[in-house]
């Protein structure tokens, strides 16, 4: 029996939403019982600030410590609290700023179209057998293999614990999904039954699924979700930490991102009135932390000097060794790593891309918190991987956030002012990667920063804001909020160090195979931020070679659209394997002309 | 916290052990508490009547229903109870007869001597590793699959997942155990440690275990115990019976069996100072029912007709599949089965007496509650299963027991009187399978039973029991009991039906194979019960066929032996796989011939 308390009513606003609670509900546990999704990236420790909300009217509990850590004495003052340690005590009514919402954040499910050659792994057999009778006593197991024969496969302990009920309850007639390259039964389901499989991008932030139809290659359904693991901490660094700290921290890793993964495969079955049993065949693309941690695989090494993986080559194994709920014996694909953090979704990049299949000079980059970078040049390949920061998530940035409503995504100069433009044009709140991205350009353009990154002080939109120079891009007067929206010295400095990193890592690898820039047939940007960003700004403040527009393309979530060929392709492995074998890992981080490369990349030109 | 009881005393004679325990504890708890093993076979629900003892002195609980049903009125009057439905209510004393005392039983070990040429499955490669370093980034697993080059070996999940911390723990100085069949990294171990393998003989009764060097083929250590599934039913039918009441059933018939090897494993590892985790390789040999449900496989299929398995091919797997920890990756060899009722265990004894490779005509019987028997003759192999019912393990017997202290094992008629040898010299207390078929052997001979088995009322030795004629071996006035040790009419009943079916399935494989009895050049008889029988006895009442001594070999348990050698022979499991592969199995339940040959095997010549 749950403890008897009075019960409270907790309004929420915008979303009009009304959640009855019994008194000492958290906001963010209240929000949370009638289906607002608040931002939460500590899991409710109270250590993100992501759940900020504003008591409107009513009594809540007085502020914890790390509430008055996190925000100020005006802001306290004027309502502002954190959900995950805020109760209700009585009825009150609670405004959500749109950076606090979860559910209008942007997902990455698009990428490139899905253009390979279906020939996938996984493939369906139809049989119809005998049944068993006195004279012919043939083990269920002889008899599935017999009529398979010559091509006899193996089956796995969980299958064949199956064998047996599966074949009498189909009347003998059944579809054997077999795994050809390992030879093995898969499943053994009813006859003309569709078989599926489960395409997945593992990010440290956001996991994208697909569903697919393994005989036409059809995406059936998708969806998104955010990484679980989040809770452990933002970036790699963080969640390899903790999972440092003991067994049983690294198995919790694993079961969140597992579960997370049953779930997806669950609604996406749901949508198509299946069950995941029926997904015979799973590919999983991430960065070697997240690569690491989904499969069980220690990460110690991987965040101690010389950083090495575990396991670099592609896995096969059964999706249910890492606790995936599908098929009994589904198979788990788990492309190659290129190394230590160069991870599967760069591969599956590259393949999704058919970067080094063309023959063609490129440059592919998949722009994030770490820049994977690679060069395809008279049939070889060389990648390295740069720090770039997480500037392009909004974070570290003054008025930074991630790409939600109201967030600032494309900035014009012009008349002596600043003109923004606005995810789904809501009144603006703060700035994603994007809308920095234009703003230095712009600012740059317009002689308001110099080529060493500093605000020009005589400009009039530049003030001095808490020591820090600051240049307006929305005045407070626009928003009715209490401070303009701004960016700010160390805010440019950001990007100098982001566009720094990825400059001199694309420089290091065109002097590795002796071209210049304007060899380049193309370049390939790709990745969520890859997406929106401008392009003519990204070459303005030199994040991009100057090179015309056309040799450019912004590919989304290839990743993503890697998984899925890797899913239903054969010789899409088999690519994976060769590029990952040839691929020359340059490590920037000793290379002898890095550091004068990357100082001399932060400036502009 | 314990519920606050009285403690009493519960004193054990003969054997002189004293337990205290709270009132209310049964007498074969208050047994077990100080290390005296009772016999039990179901598991203390009271319906076996293994554990009887007698109350000598001091107040007990009252006799419950299955123990009144169990033991007459005059039994009870006497103090005999059973020990798991009588609690302490007071001090006690408790007498134990021998057959109710399960540590004195005699367990088969020994099997034929272990002849085999040396060339495991599991071998040990020992690699030198240079550590990473900023100028050699190769993943852990790249590393090791270099060294060992150019025959690079798959490594699991499991495996793969202890790479990282075994290769540092080791100083990348490593002996890495390659299960060479599969190609397959099974352990990653410190240098120059040795490889251990465990063998297994799963009885329905008992289990034998044998821990090996792997290089050396050596036996290490043995250890015996009881199948605690025995708790669920003697016969594999009742096992089979009892796994189909649910999913969770045939799970606890797997767990139990399982955790009992482990044990068994950690017992022999133990012995030797060493650790379960440095066994490599597991050869587990069964008859089908005991295989399946070791395996997890279900046996629905086996307890019905037609009665076929779930799979009859070896089986190469995991030996963590099933929940055995052993090495990380060991591997565990199930060999094949030739039918539903011919298990592993019939080919493991196969593989150990050469049947099939020496190119002779040979009969090989393994005689159990079920007898299985091949021929060999001719490069070809029959074989068929017979159900000979449990009277040589001295069950459905009148005075018949197990072949503990006091058992009858011997009996030889003289001066007109029967004349006993028991186990251990003990007063005699029943009889085992050797001591009846001795006894019907000598009363054959001394026209005491005629042709078909019918006791001749008119000599001196028998009397008329409960309305059952019966023949005394031993009186009571020799050993103080209330009553005379015989065998009755139904005894030979018994022995008839054993040896009719086991005789009658003889003949059919001989007119299978077109060959006359004389053709045979020799006749291997295995199992416990097989060690144990007098010939001449066997070859008198028919069960054995009438040839010369020296082509019979007792062999022992010669399927523990088998699966010794199937643990360091490839050849030997390429052997096992030709042999059930070409073995031709005979149905003697829907063979034309059977029952009248059946009728007539019954009866005595």
């Amino acid at each position: 029996m749950a403890e008897h308390r009075a019960r409270v009513s907790v309004d929420f606003e915008p979303v009009g939403r009304r959640a009855e609670v019994p008194t000492g509900t958290t906001i963010l546990a209240a929000a949370g019982s009638v289906g607002v999704e608040l931002a939460s990236a500590c899991g409710g420790q109270g250590t993100c600030g992501r759940c900020r909300v504003r008591i409107v009217s009513g009594a809540v509990t007085a502020p914890s410590d790390s509430e008055r850590r996190q925000l100020s004495t005006a802001e306290l003052a004027a309502g502002a609290r954190l959900a995950c340690q805020t109760a209700a005590a009585a009825d009150v009514r609670i405004e959500i700023p749109p950076e606090s919402l979860m559910t209008a954040q942007r997902l990455q499910l698009e990428g490139l179209q899905l253009e390979v050659e279906l020939d996938p792994p996984v493939v369906a057999r139809d049989v119809n057998l005998t049944p068993p009778a006195r004279d012919d006593l043939r083990a269920d197991a002889t008899r599935l293999l017999e009529a398979l024969a010559p091509d006899a496969p193996r089956i796995g302990l969980p299958v064949l614990a199956e064998l047996p009920e599966a074949l009498r309850a189909h009347g003998w007639a059944a579809r054997i999904a077999i795994h050809r390259p390992a030879n093995e039964i898969v499943a053994v389901a009813p006859n003309g039954s569709r078989l599926l499989g489960l395409a997945v991008d593992l990010g440290t932030t956001k996991l994208a699924a697909y569903l697919l139809d393994l005989e036409t290659g059809e995406t059936l359904a998708r969806a998104g979700a955010m990484n679980p693991q989040i809770a452990y901490g933002e970036d790699v660094m963080s969640r390899i930490a903790h999972a440092n700290t003991g067994p049983s921290a690294r198995a919790a890793l694993q079961d969140l991102v597992v579960e997370a993964l049953n779930r997806l495969a669950s609604e996406l079955c749901n949508e198509i009135d299946r069950d995941p049993t029926a997904i015979v065949d799973c590919v999983v693309v991430g960065n070697t932390a997240m690569h690491h941690l989904f499969a069980g695989l220690p990460v110690r090494q991987l965040g101690e000097a010389p950083y090495v993986a575990a396991c670099s080559g592609a896995l096969e194994v059964h999706a249910a060794d890492v606790g995936l709920r599908l098929a009994t014996g589904a198979t788990l694909y788990l492309p190659p790593l290129i190394a230590g953090f160069v991870g599967a979704d760069h591969t599956a990049m590259l393949v999704a891309t058919g970067v080094v299949e063309t023959g063609k000079t490129v440059l592919a980059l998949d722009i994030g918190t770490n820049t994977e970078i690679s060069l395809a040049f008279g049939g070889r390949l060389w990648t390295c991987s740069t720090a770039s920061g997480p500037a392009f998530e909004g974070a570290h940035i003054s008025n930074g956030m991630r790409a939600a409503p109201g967030a600032i995504e494309r900035v014009h100069y012009g008349d002596g002012h600043f003109h923004v433009q606005t995810v789904d044009s809501r009144p603006p709140v703060g700035l994603c990667g994007s809308g920095i991205l234009d703003a230095v350009a712009e600012a740059l353009s317009a002689g308001i920063i110099d080529a060493r990154g500093r605000l020009i002080s005589s400009h009039p939109l530049v003030a001095s804001e808490n020591g820090d120079a600051a240049c307006v891009l929305v005045p407070a007067a626009e928003t009715g909020h209490s401070h303009d929206i701004v960016f700010t010295r160390a805010d440019v400095g950001e990007i100098q160090l982001a566009k720094g990193a990825i400059r001199a890592g694309t420089e290091l690898l065109l002097a590795a195979a002796e071209i210049e820039v304007e060899a380049l047939d193309a370049v390939i940007v790709a990745g969520a931020f890859g997406t929106y960003l401008d392009l003519r700004s990204a070459i303005r403040v030199g994040l991009l070679p100057h090179l015309p527009q056309d040799r450019f393309r912004q590919v989304g979530n290839a990743a993503g659209t890697g998984a899925r060929q890797l899913l239903v392709s054969v010789p899409g492995r088999g690519a994976a394997a060769r590029l990952a074998g040839r691929a020359q890992y340059i490590e920037l981080t000793t290379h002898p002309a890095f550091a004068d490369r990357f100082v001399e990349a932060m400036r502009f030109r």
